[in-house]
């Protein structure tokens, strides 16, 4: 018999929300949101999660949701808030996943309800996760707390756990229903926590747009030194640039082209290996740097382009290789990182490098000679650049 | 600052694929699909799960899976067969999807890698819903082995395994890459599962398509005989109007319509009850012949077109009624099951009821008494219904 073809597709859209204290009685944000979405289902729950290091740092934070919501009645507040550790260890073990399960079971939450996430890019990616598999899909929001989180990771359609000690091993493409960024979580942060994010917006403004790379040049002091008005361009370009980039090109990743994996091959393994003592923005800082050298190295880029980033990474404050980077005789976690992103694209292996200052191109060799050439000059630090 | 708005369409595209003796050496079809998918790809790898009834009931297959993989060796045979129970069992207990986990684990399958199952709806949905969230989406290829599956289930988008003792609790809308009916399969199959998976049929005609209801009219005592002619139109047609349906609604069920659901809502909550031992399409008949009655009973349909419906659930052998769909006092199962199936929408009740033979129209509203009452006159049987 003849055979069937199916064929559909779907649309998805999601706004990213920029705002100062979303859950000030007074900030109509939020709450017009959830009642403007779907103003058909009876009745709409919604269910928070947030990372410990952000109640920790804001003391008032829970008081001030059940306030919002006891004013902003529309949607019913389930009032027991979930808190959960933040960072790394919030993937690696499984029972924050059920923790989160649970709650979305006991409080009767369906498809037409709501599961938040305020956090880190760790905690937004589990809860997300969660939300995702749940009943086949809780709408879920991302509100995140961190600079990486803010311009990067929680404003994508990205969720995931770790399994089997393999980072994201388990996970779903699924886009949240509203990102909201609020300034005021950023306020708190560590220096380490405010620079690491900014690693994001230099990958992307080399491999995408080389105005949005002097504009980082332009005002790296004033990120530097905690300018408020400086980040939030930084964030909302960045998060802009990124979400360009989903659009445009294979948003559920089909194929096996990653560009935003730039400066990343690396990094994922210099993390693992630090157990996450590494920031994920310091270890893509020093990616950035590793794979901008190569492209020099390899007359991809000249070699004045190529100091200008590594400029503008020590600008930042941020360091520019690590001793787990170099190849030596008994160490060559790189290359095995290498294999491992080949293993993870599938079969072959793609890596982005610079052709220019906003200009990426695909490349599927690395020559381990130049790359070990390449860690050495970092390392060295004095004379960055072969000229 | 400005919101940023994100807005991206997926395609998703796969065929339903008819044959006989798929794994017979000079079978090019399913060699041929996955030479032809993604050719790009360095290694490709495929890891097989198979329902143990399967197994059991073609001794052979394993050996004739690794003989077909030996000849087109294109696409590399994972040689660890995995044979895991059939039945809701194997979507109840995790250890089943665990163990998928593993072995997409130990043997390195990637994205571009592919798993493919092959047994009824239970090992399709818990399979499915494996590949699906490893490595956020591992191509995932279903070869059902029931007329339900065939038919029905796996063909359609969804993948899912229980939790908390909740049936779908887990699970996530996700395309096959391919789905293969081998009729060989069917010529296994108990006369209780043969008949089991018509009802789907039914179903889909009665909303769908008033001619393949009058071809089922016709076709009744081939079907219940065993005539494989008409079981493989059967199949086809069913699977082509569930198709069609899925592109034209809301794949991904993001509104509370659910057409296809007609007839299952009490069909959901009796399996329940009796612990799985009535099977799902024996439950839908009964739930097609309640809501039958109940559209008669509520004026949508003729007395002469409910009886048409109950006489050809009855030439296919299946019963009508069930003690446990009945309404009597310490015994209201099917109403906590209407308040349960509203719950799992999300607020509003949504059923479908018949406006004829060929066409159904959404109820938000059932009335108790008059469910009753259908429930009574099925219970008869004698006078079924009211002229």
């Amino acid at each position: 018999m003849e055979h069937l073809h199916q064929s559909f597709t779907v649309q998805y859209h999601y706004n990213v929300f920029f705002t100062s204290s979303l859950f000030l009685p007074e900030n109509e944000l939020l709450d017009s949101f959830l009642v403007n979405l779907n103003p058909a289902a009876a009745v709409k729950k919604i269910l928070f999660v947030i990372d410990e290091g952000v109640v920790n740092a804001h003391k008032g934070l829970i008081a001030e949701i059940k306030a919002y919501f006891s004013k902003h009645n529309k949607t019913q507040l389930v009032q027991d808030i979930l808190v959960i550790p933040g960072g790394e260890q919030v993937k690696n073990d499984t029972k924050y996943f059920d923790q989160v399960l649970e709650a979305i079971n006991n409080y009767g939450i369906d498809r037409h309800s709501f599961v938040a996430a305020i956090g880190g890019g760790a905690v937004l990616d589990m809860v997300g996760y969660a939300a995702t598999v749940a009943h086949r899909g809780i709408k879920h929001i991302r509100i995140p707390s961190t600079v990486l989180s803010q311009n990067d990771s929680g404003v994508g359609v990205k969720n995931g756990i770790n399994y089997f000690n393999k980072k994201n091993f388990l996970g779903t493409f699924s886009p949240p229903v509203a990102v909201f960024n609020d300034e005021v979580f950023l306020s708190t942060l560590s220096d380490r926590d405010w620079r690491s994010g900014i690693a994001e917006a230099i990958k992307v403004a080399l491999i995408k747009d080389a105005e949005f790379f002097e504009w980082l040049e332009a005002n790296a002091t004033a990120l530097a030194n905690r300018d408020t008005t400086a980040m939030n361009y930084q964030i909302w370009k960045c998060a802009k640039l990124h979400m360009e980039h989903i659009r445009s090109a294979d948003p559920f990743e089909n194929g096996s082209a990653r560009p935003l994996d730039f400066g990343h091959w690396s990094a994922h393994k210099l993390e693992y290996l630090t157990n996450f003592e590494v920031r994920h923005g310091e270890a893509v800082a020093m990616g950035i740097a590793l794979d901008t050298v190569y492209s020099n190295l390899s007359g991809r880029i000249s070699a004045e382009d190529a100091q200008r980033v590594i400029t503008l990474i020590q600008q930042l404050g941020f360091e520019l290789t690590h001793p787990l980077l170099q190849v030596t005789e008994g160490n060559s976690h790189i290359l095995d990182g290498l294999e491992e992103f080949r293993e993870h694209l599938g079969g072959q292996l793609t890596i982005t490098l610079l052709t220019g200052l906003g200009s990426g191109e695909e490349v599927h060799e690395i020559d381990a000679d130049i790359l070990k050439q390449a860690a050495e000059i970092l390392n060295k630090q004095t004379t960055v650049i072969q000229h």
